[in-house]
């Protein structure tokens, strides 16, 4: 017999409308939400646990959600009310699942190649924008994200979104700034730092040693204090009349250098 | 004797609500509205004729309005409620512009470098996509951006906004695709088509000739007739578990490569 919610009064149900739209419920829980099957799929092979599957029966089939109890899951059938108020995208495939987050520490990274490439990206604060960074890492198959100073929880509904599920593929680290440099210090990484003023052209610099490149936002750049840790600052000769570019944009260009020099191996 | 407008209800107020909201009287008129200082500067820079300007004096000084009337501009003062009706930003800098619109035709593309690089970009429909494809373009200072079988209005607020208003200083022409294949192959393109399937790594290919990049959406790619067209079908290397990338980041790494080529000359 599976277990079937129908109320949206029900307090489980409240306490995940919580977890959906609460990123101090997610931090106080350690658990969030996703949506949709390809997410689902992403999440388990990113290694996450999968607490409960909730699944509205008119689309996700029954026997798909049996299937995932054998993984010692539990699943909840909800009605469509239910389902409707849990939902966060307009299309959606009748799946939502409580999943545990990870803790994402610095100290935790698996670094496993001989010359990692790795991105950091300094207070990111725009989900799209987040989204597309880890996008990026994704197909550039970097070896990590880490995230110094964050501004917004990395389970932000719209970053899990607006990352197409790469937030479950890509290795992730969450520190302050002095501990991002830290750790890149005591591994011998070259820092590359994104900083328009008194930079180096971004293409006459050499990547193919272990070399982390560093991001800012678009409205304050970098802190200071990454100018003084870099091997070199660097920056996209901006030629136009705008000097700034889309973050993910140019992290793009900058990691797809990376990527050309090291022949994409 | 400045003409002022207070009420939400006079007749000029309600056809610039419409004009703000529908692309279809952007179009029946041939005119659309610019909000801000910089969108201002850069209307004008970009050679736009900015017909009406209208400024809400405790954000925007009478003295700045009444300089604007010297190049042949109507001013109007605007009440608050007037203005806040008419404004799409949060925050912003209490003026706002009627602008006559470009025709954009393919024909009058002024194309002045020796080797000449360009954009296309195939039905893009997002508007932060077009936004940070407009950016990119700046920055790179290609030659121009052309928008073929376009499912967005240029002048969608979102699109100036999200451009931060590099919507004004790119030379940009819309066309039909196939319009946009013939002008390419009358001025000796090399088009490079971005299509995943059965195409080469983009950084083996060669960009220093007059050379055409061309970008599809994420939900569909490139139509068909490209493919035929192309000098050589090109790809960025998928490393990841995802098989995609925002389209605005992958338009960035191709143009770049391509600047980079050219050693950004």
């Amino acid at each position: 017999m599976i277990k079937a919610i129908t109320s949206t009064q029900n307090p489980l149900i409240k306490q995940l409308v919580l977890l959906k739209d609460k990123s101090r419920e997610r931090k106080k829980k350690g658990q969030f939400l996703i949506e949709g099957k390809r997410e689902l799929s992403l999440s388990i092979k990113g290694g996450y646990k999968i607490e409960t599957l909730l699944f509205y029966p008119d689309l996700f089939s029954e026997s798909e959600a049996r299937a995932m109890s054998q993984y010692g899951i539990e699943i909840i059938e909800i009605s469509k009310d239910v389902f409707q108020k849990l939902a966060h995208r307009d299309t959606t495939e009748g799946v939502i699942a409580i999943v545990n987050a990870k803790p994402h520490t610095i100290e935790e990274l698996k670094l496993t190649s001989k010359n990692p490439l790795i991105l950091v990206a300094e207070a990111p604060e725009k989900p799209g924008n987040i989204g597309a960074l880890l996008r990026t890492a994704d197909a550039a198959n970097i070896d990590a994200v880490i995230i110094a100073n964050p501004k917004s929880d990395l389970y932000n509904p719209n970053i899990i979104r607006s990352s197409v599920g790469c937030v479950f593929t890509t290795e992730i680290a969450i520190a302050s700034t002095k501990d991002t440099i830290d750790f890149l210090n005591k591994y011998n990484f070259n820092i590359f730092s994104a900083i328009l003023q008194e930079s180096e052209p971004y293409h006459t610099q050499n990547y193919t040693l272990p070399t982390a490149i560093v991001v800012g936002t678009e409205a304050t750049g970098l802190t200071q204090e990454w100018r003084n840790e870099s091997k070199a600052n660097i920056s996209i000769p901006m030629q136009g009349v705008i000097d700034s570019m889309n973050v993910s944009v140019a992290a793009g260009i900058l990691i797809f250098e990376a990527k050309r020099q090291r022949d994409f191996n």
